[in-house]
């Protein structure tokens, strides 16, 4: 088994994490890279990874070879669930950040393998206590839920395409979920409210009992029945790639929730401390690199910082 | 003695506010308002009038009338050091805020009295533990300090027209304060720098022991010499006029810390969740209405909300 943060749990749970698995090339102001392992599962994964046993379901293509099978298994990855199609190489995208990392444009984007992608569970999958529904298509992370068999403490994540052209599917979707995770501009899109907390308010009269809006640089903030929560983000002075983050963010929180097998208020906010230590790892290099390599004890030592960060004490 | 907020210190100090002195014309998406009372030092010392003795020192003009030295007066503000000029009417500003209030433009201004406005201290204030240097001038907010007999600790604001026209002033006056308070834009356009965590830590190098970098709806960034601590903002559902946010911060900040009569890391810290609960009762309405008429529960009740905002636990 791959290093792990502590749990308080007797019995910690695993988490199942659905998504896209891609090569990307990125270009920021810092430099370019090629043929980078991406992919909303591949960063929750890694993520989720330092916390619980993650299960991933997703799909590569013919030029996904075993160097990127085995990156992902060192990190104790159960890969039973991730599909091999060898009828064309796996979803590919490029995209470059612009100088203050808060734009980016797509400069090609291939989807080849996965275009066709079902995400079929497999048997021993579906019992899944936590599911991470990575930022697919709204009618595949329905699929997903359609699959599950016992209760399941359901994430899910999006992306602003989804809310422009499968805005009903996506409705339905979170309908279904415990805990939906947005940004401030996609919570915007979503709702029309320009104030983050009447928005943050409007996504829970949507369906999910709880509500994460990431703010980047400024934190991210918990809608509960039981309150509001502020966390500010780590205080990340070299950002590199900003690719991945909200998929290490959601990785995280609930790899963290499943290690305690818990899902309270307490207990997400908690997790949310996590999250945010673990996803300014990922910013600080190109890739899942940082990610990847990190080590649980960095993580911890993150969060006593965020700690010391919030305290007035 | 009008109503305050209760302090655990045994002798608590009072404080002093140099600034503007205005009447505003205000357009917002909810309004305009004409002839509100506005300028700096009013803010300032509305906020600080719930915490400590606030002497205030700016000038107005012969249009300035008792009804507008009254609402001064009844919030107990010691107004020995408001010049009077009756060669003319007071500063006047004239302002629009567009749709998401993250713009403002100004439509007219007169200086009128202020134009030849020297902030000469009365002999009696010159003994001031706590300084308040509002946003005017920075060889004005010199003068101030040149005229200060025994130690003082000096908070010192500014905005970004001296960035501009006075830089030079600026730097040499922000070396002789304890706690520079600054937005995030001005922040950036000091320093040159866009990661607002290094613009912190150049902001020290600069001169001040501590900086305080505002980010309106995202909160605020302490930076100090024990560490580093981020501040949630209250979460406003009803902003309807921003004017004087900024000075209201100040204002509650230092009045908190007179009140107490500690300037330390955790005394400012704790003065923050006052300055952004005090602020945020400036927002919720036009000019200083709302500020003037809160009360202290009010406010001693939004610090304990922000305290819950922020509480992992």
């Amino acid at each position: 088994m791959s290093e792990r943060i502590a749990t308080d749990a007797t019995s910690p749970a695993h988490l199942l994490v659905v998504g896209s698995v891609a090569f990307d090339n990125v270009i920021t102001p810092y430099g370019e890279k090629e043929h980078i392992l991406g992919g909303a599962a591949s960063y929750c994964s890694f993520a989720s990874s330092y916390f619980a046993e993650t299960r991933m379901v997703g799909v590569v293509g013919n030029d996904f070879g075993e160097e990127f099978m085995n990156r992902l298994r060192s990190r104790g990855i159960d890969l039973e669930g991730l599909q091999r199609d060898e009828s064309g190489p796996t979803f590919f995208w490029k995209g470059k950040y612009h100088e203050n990392f808060n734009r980016r444009d797509t400069l090609d984007l291939q989807l080849n393998v996965f275009e066709k992608f079902r995400p079929d569970l497999p048997e021993s999958y579906r019992a899944s206590p936590f599911v991470l529904l990575g930022n697919i298509h709204p009618a595949l992370q329905a699929h997903v839920l359609d699959q599950l068999s016992g209760e399941s403490f359901v994430l899910a994540d999006t992306i602003d395409l989804w809310i422009e052209i499968e805005r009903e599917n996506l409705l339905n979707l979170i309908k279904r979920v415990n805990l939906f995770v947005i940004n401030d501009s996609e919570a915007e899109e979503l709702t029309g409210e320009k104030n983050i907390i009447l928005a943050g308010h409007k996504l829970r009269e949507m369906g999910p009992e709880s509500v994460i809006i990431k703010k980047g640089e400024h934190g991210a903030l918990l809608f509960h029945e039981e309150g509001l929560f502020a966390l500010p983000a780590f205080p990340v002075t070299e950002l590199r790639d900003p690719t991945g983050a909200g998929d290490s963010f959601a990785g995280a929180l609930l790899g963290r929730l499943a290690s305690r097998n818990r899902n309270d208020f307490t207990a997400i906010k908690e997790s949310m401390l996590y999250a945010t230590a673990t996803a300014s790892l990922t910013v600080e290099a190109f890739g899942c690199d940082r990610l990847e390599s990190a080590g649980a004890t960095v993580i911890s030592e993150r969060v006593d910082q965020l700690r010391k960060l919030m305290s007035v004490e």
